[in-house]
């Protein structure tokens, strides 16, 4: 079916494989009027390249983003909006052993039974080269959340064992680290953790924290496009995530409703929550507080240990993942999670403008 | 916009508020030939009832089901089948408190925020009796996943701190108790934490699994339709849930990835995993081992303590929440989880029937 | 699959068969605040009654609408309106002869072929009662423009070869006559016309015609869900419905570009046309004239002369088609043809909100 | 919103404008195994192609289709496949005096209305290079549909003033003359018809049929997405559409019933209707006999006479369009008429496959 399209009224629509002559994405939906250079995704595409630091791939790509339709005169028309990024390292490898059998943790097995066959080549449509279309559409609804006052940002809050409590963030460290944490020296010892995986010829999940800052209480459609529901779509589907959560999440789980509830207060005619345990969104709908979720990541798949298998003729073997990868794959989708993020942000944002019948006298009659 | 609609394939929309006339669900794409009878629904409806013991409300609703449309002749036509139940306890009360003020950890104030008002009456539209429709539906759901060989089966886990081990589990223990905890000795302690809870005018939440056996490799839609997006987004969507995480979810972050990573192995020509951290998903697409989900559920909001908030005139004041209210909505909630899991797993079962040119060719040249 | 909703923001999802206890519609996402009372929808559901001259059948139907939800205090919540009408004459028949054959004209074979049995009790789903759910969201969404200054309008052009000019409209006479013909006149020589079809046991067919004034340029979704594309599927799902035209329709593929082509001009500062053969809509978008469209209608296929058919066991036979039966649907199917032009227009007015960045801007910085 | 999308389960998003770098498509949801090459769908693009004869306009673009993504080892991998042409004639011009005021008969002033300016070059994204997506991905359902026995056909039935009846029609030289049309004799009257036209700086309409052979009966989901109402939306949503009718169409409103019913009748085993003015569709679901649609395509608007409008500051003006422009374009919107067709049948087939509870089990039992 019809997967690689994402969102209602802001819509994506992802394509591309790692190894084909480019990668995309078509945004439909952009409202018109929005200043739009190619240099404003070209930031977003390159916070998720690879070959940044000693963790990320070495791949030598250049990302180059292009817009090929949807801006007239450096503003969006209303109409679609083509991105597209070339494939500048694909040259043909030996794929002999990944070709005929499944590496473990990898979608290799599951592409072929659902499709009788597969593109094995670097991953084909389940690479994380599928993600540039992700963050180029991103860029795009953060730059237009940016002019309605809405920040969306992303950062590691873990790596493996090395988590960062809240208390201790400098949000202004994040870009100061490979790492994307709010903090220095926890990224210096989550180096040193991966350093630790390399020589193991191992690999290292983590936790992604994406803050919404300035989104106005009401926002998300209850019962089933929810603002958690919807976010926690978003984020789930990015490859190698593994559990979402908003606000206390799992901790809420064991918490009493005594502390669990934000008590309201008023203060200079506004209302406020004494705290935010609920992440910003109560009964589905943003409650005017930050809007805090996190994503839990997996270790990346391809290790240099040798791993039991089965060939694709349903053998048994083993298999030993050559080539240079990523020990974690942390630092480059925190940029995807902020993307994702954004993505939905706005979807609900505009979706949003006609919940009321006031909304469409207001904007009709005058 | 319309946010009560789930699904591609098989779609419900559901509709209802807590003190209006009735609850009910529209199923839209329920294939034909189904054997379909109320009592298949009124099973997965007394599960949620309240009253079935101490910590459950005891408001008196016979929540009996009604079918509307769409079954003849004892079974199901393909066209919608409107399920209804009336709301017998609806008896007019005085909601003065509730109604000019927000309830913390309620959705009063971002229903108010979003339409500008909001039914105040036992929480309107944000009501658990929402759910009443998700689970008849998910009644059909499981019962057509079931001619399939596959098993969608949901328990406690967790309440508050009272946790069980994987290792522990009693599948055939998980009916015999009220909390439906799947080791009874466990259930026991469990109840005795609800009642220290209670006496301190307290609440708790919980942890729901949920494992669906059965399941073919195959299932789900890269990239954002993805098995593990999905089901994500349709338990996010319960009210309370504030965490949703697949296989070893959060713990995969801390994990290394020659621990994380699923081997594959032959057996009698048939593909298996050696273990499953992954919870039965490889690139968002099922791998033919059993689907495990967790949700996290926060403690109910409604406490006896007294609780600071503001008026919808944003005037500071407190609130001493009255009635009898469930100490935790964790059993109430495990039918919900299995209602919105088969419903997620029977839409991309039905999804995938078109993914290759092969499976057309069959259907439609014999 | 759910082919029983409809619309993006504001959409609704109709139910029931002909002969089942009753039939309804859910609708979802319509915006808070709107004033609505049972009345409001028992105005629409009286115009396609039947029974209400000698063309309409006369099966003793009250038809009475019950609101069920998504209403409080006199307006709209913004959640679901779930709206129900009992079906009173559904008194078990003597289906024998229509149970096992296929009536030409009607829906008996397709239905069997697709879901392998049908309800074949008055027509089960394809019967002319599942627009009772179309007539109640009709009102509510026509409530909804009137109060936007938007008015819908659907008469009868034409009953068989009688047919109206536009040049002989009295708009005044619509509500005067049986057969909502704006023209008294030719109401009553199309009266005579059907009283020889019925003596003939014969049927006739007609075209609907209708117009919406007040609607704001800039309305419609290039390229797929313009807004003439989405009237057209609005118009041609209505049952017995077989062509739909906007503006000149098919008179424009005879016409000359010099004449087809309506010139712009202005006047006080406004923008007008000085024709209107385009329908009021250009490249898919609201131009600010009328909006024209004609439905062509079928004639009813039930007639009382002998058909040939076969059984659903495959054997050649023969059928009468006995009880009363209109001679032509037309005149019920005026308030059809209204309802689905105003729900794709509302639904389209709110879809439009969010075109513009300065849009977005205004609705959510001031 | 995402109006660029169609489709529920086969999809396809479309993008570029006139004068950008190029035009594409992106296919979702296509079924993996399916052999295509880029020459597959050169010969669609080919027929849409300016410059084949004098009535089509001399632009001299070579249209070269490239496939980006989505297919490996020459068959379709189940993964999104992009497709893009370059726009190779987009020098810069003088668009003056287009720029600042609004061809009548254009989208010019809609779309200013809606989204507050427009790149004018060359209609942006109205102009009719807009449906090279739409043929490109024609091509790719077309080929798919061709492996399960059914063809799509389409053909010019009239130009202007000069119709074909369908007992004059020799499909067989269809291909032989360059409008298209299934008798070269009306073909050459037609011709004459233009070149009276082009002489009177005028332009011509016409009628598009469309016959879909080898469909099985049960294709469609009443009741919103009825065959007939998805072909509708499908063929409307072309630019310069302004009719759509199934079957008899239009004639059947003046058609008695016991004519427009087609009697059944068995032969060999097999049902068959005796007549076709149903046009292979009853109650919205495809009933084995050949799918008939015509369209109604206005005459182009872009004429060299002299025309009153008004500027973009709204000052009465007149405007003469200069340059070359089709005097017809109905022959170029043959191909355009097949593809959407294509994609909606194909989509439709898809959807179907889960129609019964007995196709779910043989699916997934087996």
């Amino acid at each position: 079916m019809s997967g690689s399209t994402y969102g209602t009224l802001f819509s994506i629509t992802t394509w591309g494989e790692s190894h084909g002559p480019a990668v995309g994405v078509v945004i439909d939906g952009c409202p018109a009027g929005l200043p739009l250079t190619e240099d404003d995704i070209q930031k977003y595409l390159d916070r998720r390249k690879p070959g940044q630091n000693k963790f990320t791939t070495k791949r030598a790509e250049s990302d180059k983003a292009s817009i090929l339709s949807g801006v007239f005169e450096g503003k969006t028309t209303g109409t679609p909006i083509s991105i597209m990024v070339h494939n500048t390292d694909h040259r043909s490898r030996d794929y002999g052993k990944i070709k005929n059998c499944y590496r473990p943790g990898h979608a290799d097995y599951t592409f072929d039974a659902k499709y009788g066959f597969r593109d094995y080549r670097g991953g084909g449509r389940s690479s994380g080269r599928e993600t540039i279309g992700r963050a180029a559409a991103g860029a795009v609804a953060a730059k237009l959340l940016f002019e309605l006052g809405i920040r969306v940002t992303a950062y590691t809050k873990a790596i493996g064992s090395i988590c960062i409590d809240s208390s201790e963030y400098h949000y202004d460290e994040i870009m100061e680290n490979a790492l994307y944490m709010p903090n220095n020296y926890y990224a210096e010892k989550a180096s040193e953790y991966l350093d630790s995986c390399m020589k193991n010829l191992d690999s290292s999940g983590g936790i992604i924290e994406c803050v919404v800052t300035g989104l106005p209480a009401g926002i998300g459609e209850p019962v089933f496009k929810k603002l958690d529901a919807c976010l926690s779509k978003a984020v789930m589907s990015i490859g190698a995530v593994k559990g979402v959560e908003i606000g206390d999440g799992f901790q809420a789980a064991e918490a009493f409703g005594s502390i669990n509830n934000d008590s309201f207060g008023v203060n200079g005619g506004k209302i406020f929550k004494e705290s935010n345990h609920s992440g910003g969104i109560l009964g589905g709908i943003s409650d005017g507080s930050p809007v805090i979720l996190r994503a839990a990541i997996k270790p990346t798949p391809s290790i240099g240990q040798e791993q039991n298998t089965v060939t694709s003729a349903l053998e048994n073997t083993a298999i030993t993942i050559t080539g240079r990868h990523d020990p974690v794959i942390v630092p480059r989708a925190v940029v995807v999670v902020e993307a994702m993020t954004a993505l939905t942000i706005l979807d609900l944002l505009m979706v949003n403008m006609s919940s009321k019948v006031s909304s469409l006298k207001n904007f009709y009659k005058n």
